[in-house]
């Protein structure tokens, strides 16, 4: 069987099997995977990133890497990745060095998942609990739109997403989320479903237990006013589906 | 008081005592409203949007024209607009020829809706059925989340959201759409909730009856297969809430 024939049934065994065999970490098995970073397409500032969850990049041992197709073209920044995986449309014509990366594992660009959904479910199987999505941010919309969907699939996973200027923290209901960022950066809550006991602190306009029917733009726009005491803003939900968007405070507000 | 001082409560009144005092256009009255055009910021192809939204330029005296903040520079297109409403704070410095907006409706920067939904409202109140969102498509991705979830709150209007390059359309339930496609157009379904009865037909991959839970990535990257015969793909759902994304053939598909 070639790779390219590789039906969709087939993927997630082949991808546990290289990764039970060791064909990825010796050293490493499917147990030991705590955190996963996947590589999406697209510009980011990594320095800031690494700067911003340092839990990723503590040790690399514990962690999951992953390149999503063209995100192939940050694996430097990673001393190469476990996975290089995709349907390989975006990047048929990347000349990419094998040191990059462990195992290719391809996929049929005719496939009812995303290669990113392909990604998560597999980054799920390994027991990761914490994932951080680098780039993916901006460029087509309705890919945007995607990746912020996601985590209601997936939803045993924390997810993390962030191009170094623009980050996406989802908050799970009842955990209260500490999120270091400046003086006024630029602060959003980006409901996907109805939220209850939205509360949000040391933001120009803070919330108390607030409720936020689906639609609202109240909840956008927000600014940060932290300190060398308070240096983080803090969030929390009841219930509900929601991303807080943080984006430094020289982000362009304009098209 | 001065504009700068208006309440909230305020404006929406102020706005519709305007439109009844004929401060804007003396021979309408606010039942004549059936559509409205917002320029949100943004570049756009403009040729591109009349040429796929026709209902929208047929006749403008049927119109409502609202420029909301920097989207007034995009007035010309339109011989200028009704309305130019906002809290501009992005257009502070812009030199705007007074020819080009019937009335300025300025609004405080520390309010609870955006310029946008300010808006909506008053389409809303001007009893408009369908409204055409001009630009505002691309830039910062909570401001971009936010155009894509005001339908939930404004359920009356028939939405649609055009670049020119890049266009939405909001999939009302139990209403079969016709959108005529160039072959190959990209074209994905954006679920903002679940959904049942998805039917999507004349595209690579077609859709008869389907039911979507929300976050799957099953719709996104669908592909126009459309002719001189068929040259629309037609979308429906039986209940949930939904876009469909619609984007030119050459739409750049990475970052």
């Amino acid at each position: 069987m070639s790779e390219e024939q590789l039906s969709e049934e087939q993927f997630h065994q082949m991808a546990l099997d290289k990764l039970e065999t060791g064909t990825i970490a010796p050293n490493r098995s499917p147990t030991h995977y705590t955190r996963a970073i996947l590589l999406l397409p697209g510009a980011v500032d990594f320095a800031a990133i690494q700067r911003d969850f340092p839990q990723f990049f503590r040790d690399q041992g514990d962690i999951l890497q992953i390149a999503v197709d063209k995100g192939i073209d940050k694996a430097d920044q990673l001393n190469g990745v476990d996975y290089w995986l995709g349907d390989f449309d975006s990047s048929v014509h990347l000349q990419v060095d094998s040191s990059k990366y462990s195992a290719k594992i391809p996929y049929p660009a005719d496939k009812n998942e995303t290669d990113t959904e392909l990604a998560l479910s597999l980054v799920k199987a390994c027991g990761v609990s914490e994932v951080l999505l680098i780039g993916g941010i901006g460029g087509r919309i309705d890919h945007q739109m995607a990746l912020l969907f996601y985590p209601l699939q997936y939803s045993s996973l924390q997810f993390y997403h962030s191009d170094g200027r623009q980050s996406f923290y989802y908050l799970q209901p009842k955990k209260c989320y500490h999120i270091p960022a400046k003086a006024a950066s630029l602060v959003s809550v980006i409901a996907l479903t109805d939220l209850t006991g939205l509360t949000l602190t040391n933001v120009q306009w803070p919330l108390t237990d607030y409720v936020l029917p689906l639609g609202r733009g109240l909840t956008y726009s927000n600014r940060a006013i932290t300190s060398t005491i308070e240096p983080a803003i803090t969030a929390e939900i009841s219930a509900g589906n929601a991303w807080l968007y943080l984006s430094i405070p020289e982000q362009d507000d304009s098209l």
